[in-house]
């Protein structure tokens, strides 16, 4: 099995291509940047823009998996960015170019912004119903929708993993986890919205290492990607002041609550558990205690 | 307003054109072959799925309204024919031109393909699931998602045409009517299938003018296109039979019917007759009996 791992830099890239490694995967890391992880891998430089290109590299590398990561992502502007729509139009050209070369498995990843998103239950893969309202989420289920259909055309293995909320080595510094642990490190008021919503964290090395697990696997279909715990967002700032020992710096409501926040989004890592076989290796605490670190 | 049609020289293309032509619409017909279509229109030879020349067209053309018909449409191949995702792309690139070029109105073509088909309902759009299960349908629906999601972000006017069964002037020969009404006029027998499915046939000349007619209304959001009349597709053959003196040679049941083929697709057509204003000119009989002198 020799996988190709798309978006290989990002911030899931580079967390998933450390686990690939570890599993001792046959891995070809694509990306427009060399990734910085270390161990034997293949990297390959590619825009998967240019479908040319794209399918010049699948005929190259001849890999049996793809997992594809690469997307439009430019922090707060990727969820209305009109390059949804090209990266729609290269995920399309990737699965093509990937059932031209005889692959037999493809993984695309979404997110669960495609989900309702129940106030008394978790997001399940085949309960929950599936109405994303921005355009991003639209577009990633849009491209669900149309790959699984593509690849069972081709009798290729299609699963679709659906991210919750990552944190850890890598994130954008805006981000809430880096904002605050920055702030914290400077001895600086951490200024936060009131942070009521309930989210579902899961620390970026093990999404990656779901993500690499889920890629050798048979599964097939939607699976979610996430701890299966719900925490409030007021929570997870409260948590970082306590364990840098600065609670007192946490200015909860100090920045105005975003528009239309939905109220609780957490994952049914059922799946994850059962069929995958994969357990988040950090709680919480163990992957924020890491985020202060990095961010002192 | 300047209306940009594509795939205006296909069987739905050239009616709608025919019908923008009639309605004195400022036209610029695109397609790669020159469409056989009376009266004053601009024709551009563009090749859609070359998307930095569609970037060009509209740049060049500077249309206030796309009604954008082109799609891969090989007879029988096109249910799951891999080129529905470079139709999807060429889609998404045609409307993102189209924004950036300050386009105010986009109007796409679907199909009754999209719809769940309740057996003893007519299509409706805001109330039918949408539940399409063969790649083309799930292409178009996608499409449509997207666009739509898209069109918001731009303020840009959407609607999405749903067309029904179309029968009439530059129909593929291999379709029921021509295969039908060939055999008839050659004296030979007509061998169909048992025929027991509902369905709503519309002229593509009516078609068409529903279509031109949408484009230059101000209504958004789904339409479907069709007659709102339930006939068996045993009904179209038999009552061919009638109008040529021959219901002898219509030999039903002598073909295998399809697989999983839908027990009932009919429109709803309160939209497109209250909002759209829109009456189609023609009965079945009077398109049947033009289409007899069209195949003799």
């Amino acid at each position: 099995m020799r996988i190709l791992l798309t978006g290989a830099s990002g911030f899931v890239g580079q967390a998933t291509l450390a686990a690939l490694v570890k599993l001792g995967a046959d891995v070809v890391a694509v990306s427009r940047t060399r990734p910085i992880v270390a161990g034997h891998y293949d990297w390959r430089k590619c825009d998967l823009l240019n479908s040319s290109a794209t399918a010049a590299l699948l005929h190259d590398c001849t890999p049996t998996t793809i997992l594809h990561l690469a997307w439009t992502v430019e922090h707060g502007a990727f969820w209305t960015a009109p390059e949804n729509l090209d990266w729609i139009a290269a995920s399309l050209a990737l699965a093509r170019a990937a059932a031209d070369c005889g692959m037999r498995r493809f993984i695309g990843t979404g997110t669960c912004y495609e989900y309702a998103w129940p106030e008394h239950a978790p997001c399940n893969e085949s309960v929950t119903p599936i109405v994303p309202s921005l355009l991003y989420g639209i577009s990633k289920d849009a491209t669900r929708r149309v790959l699984e259909a593509f690849c069972a055309t081709r009798g290729m293995d299609f699963a679709w993993a659906r991210l919750f909320f990552l944190y850890g080595p890598g994130e954008h510094k805006a981000r809430l986890v880096p904002s605050v642990a920055s702030a914290l490190a400077a001895g600086q008021p951490a200024r936060c919205s009131s942070g009521q919503g309930i989210r579902d964290f899961i620390d970026v090395r093990d999404a990656g290492a779901a993500l690499a697990t889920l890629a050798v696997s048979p599964i097939t279909g939607a699976v979610n990607i996430g701890s299966g715990e719900a925490v409030s967002i007021a929570e997870v700032a409260l948590m970082l002041g306590r364990l840098a020992g600065r609670p007192d710096l946490i200015r909860m409501g100090a920045l105005p609550n975003r528009p239309a926040e939905p109220r609780r989004i957490v994952a049914d890592t059922t799946r994850l558990r059962d069929e995958v076989r994969f357990l988040p290796q950090r709680t919480l605490v163990e992957g924020l205690t890491d985020a202060l670190v990095q961010w002192s």
